[in-house]
This record gives C-alpha cells, structure tokens and sequence, in this order.
C-alpha cells in the first residue's frame, strides 16, 4: 500500500475542483454577472467572508420613519454571493414605521424578537393579510408583494428579517414616487393623487420634477 | 429485418414517456402546485390548448383609467402552463392610463404596435427611466419593479405585453392601498398621504376601512 | 429629527446594494457566463439600455425564404441580459416561409398582428400540432421542439415573437444538415435522406463537405 | 364613463387568476410534488397561513445533546410553500451541542440573539471555517456543507437559523450512523471506526444492525 | 437526562417533515405536474424505487436504424422524479446509426463502454462538431441541438448516456417529419425536400398525411 | 431574388448571437461565477472542448480505500461548464470501499459496468436503502444525502457515476472530520466519538489539531 500522503494527493486532485461549488465569496471589484458577484480566489477565503457582525446592535432611528433597517446583502457580507438568501436587522421606535414597500426579487420572512410589530402585505387580487406580532413570532411576505411593518405597543421593537436572495432589493413606495425625478404631472396620471398632495410629499422626501 | 411496425413500436417505449416533459397543458379542474396547474392527460390536448385567439380585437376602455388589458395567462391559455413565459394586449384610449403598477412574479417586454406611449420603470435605488414609445418600439420592465405606460399623440394606443411566466400577477398600486379593505389610518401611516387624499381615493376605487 | 438629507443618506446605503439585483445591463465587451454577460457599471446605465427601436419596419425578405427575423435579443437589447425574456419581428412575404427550426433554451409566444400564417410544431411523441393563426391569434410553441410558420392568404404577414430566454438560439434544421460542413455521406447516414437530395440541397443552401 | 364596480369587475378578470402566482399555501392533505405541496383553494387561505407563532418560548433541552431545534418548515407553517425560504429557532444549553449535520437542500444563516455559540463547517476540499459568533453575529453555512453549533460561554444561547428552502432536510450525522439500521460492520467499513466504537453509540442512539 | 427513546421523539418532529425535501418518488397514477409526476407517499417508498436494472443486457438492434436506445427516464425508474437526471443504454449494430435528433429538456453526455461511435452536434451558428469516439471517452451535447451516433469500426457498439432531466424527450428529426401526419406539401415546404424524397421516406417510416 | 450568400448573411444576423446560448466552454483562467466559469471565445472553441478521453483505463487503486475516483468535472472536461451535469469513473478493487460521503451540489446516478457493488444512502429521517448492485443496474442518490459504494464479489468492480451538476462536489466524512484541521475535542463534541477514537484515525488520514 501507499504511505498516506499520496492517498491525500490523489483525492486532493478531485476535490481542489469541487471547492468551487461549494461557495462563491463575492470579489466586489470584479464584474457583477446576472447571477450574482464574481468569486474570489479560494486560496484568499477566510472565515471572516462567512461571518457579519453587524446586526447586534440598535441602528440610530432618529429619522423622519423612526426606523432603520441594517442590511446583510452581499455588499456587507460577501459570503452569501451565490447562496441564495440574506438577512437583515429591523428597528423601529415607538411610533415608528417601516413604509410600504416590495422587494422585487426575494420573499421575506420576518421574525420578531423584542415588542410587537403590526405587519401586513397585499395580494395582486387587493387582499389584506395583517396582524400584529409579537416576540417569536414570524410572518411571511411573497416575492414582489407590497407589504409593510408598524410599530405598536410601549416598547420599541427589534426583528430579524430573512430573504431567499443575497440582494433581495428594497423598493419603499413613497420614496419612488415623491424621492425621485419623476415628474409631478406624471405620478398624479399614474396614482391618481392630487397635485397638492403629491407636491407637498416631494418636499419632505426629496423629490425633483 | 423487422418490418417498420415493429420498429415504430419499439422507439414508441421510449417516445410516450418523454411527452410528458415537452408540455404540460394545464387541468384547470385539478389542485395547482407551486410549479403551476397539473397536466392534462397527454391525450386529451389539442391543438386548441396551444392557440389563444383573444388578443385581436380592441378591448371596452369605457372605464376610469381608458385603458384595458387582455390577458393571456394560464388560465386563458392553459398551454402556456409550465413554459415560463405568457402575453397581454394592452389598449390605451386616449388620455388613458395604466396606472403604477408591478408584476410580482415576472419580467415584461412591451411591443408598441399602434399610437405612442411614454412607458418608464423606478429602480430600487430610485432612478427613474421613462420614454416616449412609438411603433415598433419595445421597452423591457425588469421583476418587481414600479411602471406604468401612459397614452401620448393623437390616436389611442395598443401594444402587446410579454411576460416570462404563465402567471405574472398585476399589482396595482393605488388598487391594493384605495381598492381594499387596508384601514384608512394605516395607508396613511405606510404611505405618508393626508387622510382627505386616502379617503378621497377610496371612495373613487372602492375602498373599504 | 433628523433633517431630510440625513435620512435619505441612511437609506442609501440600504438601497444602492439592492440596484444589482434590480437589472443588469450587459456589457458586450466583458467576458460572457452561464447566466449571461457581464453587467455594466449601474452609473452608465441610461433609458436606451432598456429601449429597442428596431422592431416597427417591414424587414428585407427578398430572399429565398421570402420571409425575415428581426430579434431583439441580448446582443441588439442588452437591458434584457439576465431578466429572463426576449422578442423578435416576424415579416413573411406571400408565399413565403419560416423554415422548420427549434430554440434550444427557450419556448415562444407568436402573436400574429397581420395577414394569416398557417403555424404548426411537432412533439417528441411525433404528435402534430397546427393551425391558421389569424390576427390577434396567439401560439405557443414549447422549448425545444421543431416548429414552422408558413404564409398564408392574399397579405404578407406579420407577428411578433417572445421567448423566455434573452438568447433562445435559433437552428434552422435545413441550414444545419445542407448549409454546415457536415459531410453528405453523414447527413445521409443520420437522416435516411438520398444522396442526390443531399447534394442539390448543399448546393442551395451553401454546405460544405 | 361607466360607473366604478365596472371598472372593478373588468379588472377582476385579470386579477384573479395572478393570485395563484403570489402564493401557494400548502394543503398538507394533497399529494406532494418535486417542487412542494399542491396549494389551498385561494378562498381558504387566511392571515393566519402566513404567521407561525412558535419561535418564542424556550424550547425543552432536558436531552442528551441539551439542545432543540424548532422548525418553521412548511409542515409547521404552510404559507411558506413554494417561497423558497424557512425558519427555524435554536436552544442550546450550557454545555449543549447541535451534532455534525447537513441540510441537503438549502444554504444557512445562523442569527446568534442571546449568549454565544461556536460555530463551523468543512468545506469538499477538507478547509474548516470556525468562530465563536456572539449576540448580532450572523453566518452563512453553505448548502450540503458539514457544520456543527456548540454552545460557549457562561449562558444558554439562543439562535435564530433561515434557510433557502421552505424543506431544508436535516442529517444529523451521527444520527445516521448510529441511530439507524445500517448494519455494525457496514458502517464501520465506509468510516474506518472501530467495532466498539460504533456499537457503543449505537446503544446510545438507538441504531439497530 | 431524559431518556433516549424521548430524544429521538423529539428529534423526529423536525426529521419527518424534512424527508419530502430528500426525495419524490412518481408516483406514476397521479396527476403529473410541470415539475415532474405527484410523489409516492413516504412510508411506501423502497429501495426499489431507486434501483433500475435494465441496462444490463444488450437490446434487440434487430430494425431499421440497428440500433437501441433503453431509457431509464422516470416511468422506467420513479425514483429519479425531481431530482434533476436520468441516464439511458444505448446499442449500435454494425452499420447501425442513431439518427439526427435533440432532448428538448436536457444536455446529455455520453460515455462509450464498448466498440467506437462517430459522434457530432450542430450548432445554432451551424459551425459541426464532431469525432470518432473510443472505449472511455466521453462527449457533451448540449441541451436541444441536433445531434447523432454511428457505429464505426469492426464491433458493435454500446454507450451509456445521461441527461440534466428525468424526463429529458428525444425528438428524432426524421420520424418527426416522415413518421407523423403532417402533410407531405407542408413537410416540403418547411424544409425545401423535393415531394418525391418526402413521399419515400414517409412510406419507409411510417408517415401519413 | 437574392444570390444565395445575401440570404445566409441575413440569417447569420440573427444566428451569431445565439451560439452563447447553445454552449459556455470554461475559460479556465477567467473568473469564476455562482453560475460557473466564465465562457471561452465562441471563435476558440472546438470539438475537443467537448470530448474527454480519461474515462476508459483502470485508476490506480493502489491506496488506503482500494478504490480511485477519476472525475470529468468542468475543470477536467470545459465542455461542461454551464450544461448542468458530469461524470465520473469509479474503480473499486477487491475489499476497496468509496467512504460515506454527499456530494453537496448535485444528485448522482451510478451504473455498474463490471463487478458487484454494494451501495447504499441514508435519508434524513434516518431511513437507511441499500442494495448490491450488479452488471447493467442503476441507483440513483439523492442531492446531499450520505451514500456509499462497497466492492462486493470475486473481481473488481467498475462504475460510472453521473451528476446533475458540473461541479458536484465531493464531501468524505471521515476526511473531513480525520483529515482536515478540526480540533480533536471539537470532533468528539459534535459526533459523541471517543478521544482515543479521533486521535487514532486522525493520525492514519492526516488531520491536525
């Protein structure tokens, strides 16, 4: 029989390939591809690439929502390039509110772990689905469905958001509409709002047009 | 040699099996799967299940936004079932519209055929891309994303929508905050709209709460 | 509270990751992958990149099939790369033809907009499906089985074709048994065709071998 | 103009058949299939399919390894079907361990919310990737990959595990070894583990053979 | 501690569900659906399900083309449904050919065990590849391109080939056009065949029309 | 009409674009994707990229296992790149055993073409399916699930295994917890083994720690 290092040498000719399909950590200053980042060399993943440690602590929600969401996309976490799925952190103070929004390419499941949060998503045939959460609870919200979490009860509330897509996409509705360069005429065609109304929410969200 | 019924017979083994994965002709009768309708019995199709003769004549745009859409999804054309891809025709008087709207579950190319449109999409960072659309344009609106095609010139406006699964869903979205049963208060507090808008808009479109 | 600037400045860093998953424009001069090309940086990206102006103008078919394919594929419309769909025009002159052909990574829709086209596909089990399609007649033809278009009536034809792939690929089964390299005494091997139809066929349609 | 419930009765053809495509509640009566449960009829499905209130009390560990899993898999929570993502909550005691497994169909993210928790996996090419994640630590474990989690630390630990698949699998490998019917000396011949050893925890765990 | 039998009672809550996750064995009298054939219930699924045994023994070549194909696709072997492949025998005569052909659903590799085969596919671009292959080798054909097999040399020849699909189809392109019943004008004018070659192959393969 | 080169230039419009879709041989020195290696120029590829020729002679089994895996993945074999499967010869001498181990990434089916082998998977509810495999059968393994191979009978034993997958991915478990750098007190923390065990086989396989 042969000494034991070249029984390593042999198998180590199948499996140098296969690390490949293992993981792709993302080289963020390579080209992006339609399915996902370009890889980085093996030989330069560490476990750092595998682990994000930001989602510990309280993100400032002293802002115009009293919310703020800490994301752990691919950017902020190159591990899960490729993976299929990403993470996030939710804070919302009292009276807060994260705002209707869809993330195009990703469902979500949304787990409360401190106060209540009344969560809710509406359905292409105009159901409602809504309820308020509480600690432990986990709610989820189909791919590409608007939905939207509030604030409700005496303390604030933290939750832990969790998407099938390492960039699931965050597309709040009143930011599209009155925080971009869409012209005013154009959003009242589409929404059927007033003038006033859309003129006075492009001030306070930054709008231009 | 055999004589050719034989032979006819003998690749017949193999044939009959792999008709199965060339289409799948949705029983609209039998339980739906994440992955679609189930099949009909392979003989019972026909060439009628592959053939949807809906998309030629002007739909009634007698209605609010002047606008209609045909569509062309798996319940109209149980051929497209499991094929990943369906159609619309979209008629658009004039001053009519199709309001903001996404498709939860689908990319959509759209084919100018009569008139002008100027058809524009908000991305998640929202940037807002928007043109005027003459014959024989074609604009595509990537998954999940908020757009909207509005009737521009002098005569109404057609077009043909195409979409890369049988049941891309609609989401309209002054429908799913004006058209349902979301209360009042919390359009308002997800949306940021004055309570005399929301109230206003839901009398027009039929809200309830 | 903050003031506005600030929270749109906390938002962005939760929202520029997001735009990759949003599209990704492809960059033709970058190497290609499985998923597709290359994306182009978001901040090069512009209205143009998802807008194809080709598809309004009857195509030159004074060729031999009296027929021509106008795509808009990746290649003419790289704001489809990676979102899953693609078009082409369709003109067919009186008495012309669409060759038998498959497209060997997508199905297709065929909305016919003028005139008449006898269209038809054949399946694995050596079924055939066919029929005058008429305007406003839409068919499915699914992934990878041979098919044919064919002119019909007293106006040349025209219809718009969508697959579910940015790059269905097209082979044209004629082109490739008489118009390719592939010797004739193969082709006659692996089609039971005469040596004599073989070579008058090569002869026409360009083959080599 | 005709009046409103017209305009909503013509839209309601479109948008009733889309809500198949936003979701597909499991009936766990109905018979499974390769992509997961066939779906409620749409009138049936109610908020309370997608809410799982089981993730927020302490699960018990009064066990051999001072440790429990709780799943939020579709069978627990059937809005989950065919969205591709799950949930599951994670107890481990002082001193506890989650054994060696795999989940053979999905990638991991582990979210540590209370105390710490050491926690690793081996790559194909035998590279292991180890760290003591603390409160807000997030890691991704990499599908099929061998990972294990072991408590640390002067405190129970708490975790909060997703996955990209709504039926991750879970194989916990000495469980397959030691507490199934895989005959002794079958199992000791494609471990190389000694006899004793492997009756030994055999008795422990249960295996037979 | 608790004992073990209440360990494994706890643990098999989370293992049960999982198990539909591992495998899905057709059930071949259920509806079938776009992902493949309804799964078999678990407690009847046997080894047998995952076994397939007729790829042993030389098939009868004795017909037209000296050659068969032996498919082991999911009606052959259930236990393949949903797991993404397939495999099949493949024995050439002397003289025997497998004749130009594609797998709509599928990429194939076939790998020679006995004897030598001229191999070759068409490209979309019609660019040919092609070689004669010997015992061990191995050749790619990517999914949907026309293709075929000719035995070479002084013995018979046998190939195992596998498919990404259990259900991977096979459309022979000259039983598709002389096998079937479309028409004999319609099959020359798809294909630019000269009336007396189709009328003499329909009659050698069996076509009608 | 026009001469025969103006028809195949048109049609070489539309037909150059496609062969993207057709294949993606791997450039081996480009950057690797989730989706794969990135593509070879269409102008550099040729039929050797699609044959690989290392299948056909006996490995040399001269090891610790008496056993050999000679892969055709994508870093052997380009052609493969993005096609969605590969293979793999299987040499098992006498007494020679392929360990337990999962191929992370793909489903496997195994065809014996010589010898007996006994071979066999576990589920993840623990199920253990098992069979001794002769001439000609077929198995198929789950993605992700532990199997292994054992030689049985009087002479060696030869099988060819195939994967949905071009990178499938290979995971030995006693490699991994023996051979890698794992500390010994965490291998028996996560498999219940003994101290004495661990260290034993740690020294035959090469692990550290």
């Amino acid at each position: 029989m042969l000494p034991i290092p070249f029984l390593l040498l042999l198998l180590s000719s199948i499996l140098s390939p296969s690390s490949a399909a293992d993981f792709c950590v993302a080289d963020l200053s390579l080209p992006t591809t339609p399915a996902g980042f370009s890889c980085k060399k093996a030989s330069t993943v560490t476990i750092s690439d595998f682990v994000f440690s930001g989602l510990g602590t309280t993100a400032n929600t002293n802002n115009i929502i009293k919310a703020a969401v800490t994301p752990a996309f691919t950017s902020q976490f190159p591990g899960l390039n490729g993976l299929g799925l990403s993470a996030a952190r939710l804070d919302i103070e009292i009276d807060g509110v994260v705002p209707l929004h869809t993330h195009p390419a990703a469902s979500e499941v949304l787990v409360v772990t401190q106060g209540a949060i009344l969560a809710g998503f509406i359905s292409s045939s105009n159901s409602v689905y809504y309820k308020t959460l509480y600690k432990g609870d986990a709610m989820v919200f189909p791919q590409g469905l608007l939905h939207f979490q509030v604030q409700c009860g005496s303390t604030p509330a933290v939750a832990f958001a969790t998407f099938n897509s390492p960039n699931p996409g965050l597309q709040i509705t009143s930011l599209s509409l009155f925080g971009s360069s869409l012209p005013s005429p154009l959003v009242e065609k589409v929404t059927f709002l007033d003038d006033a109304q859309v003129k006075k929410l492009k001030k306070v969200l930054g709008g231009t047009g």
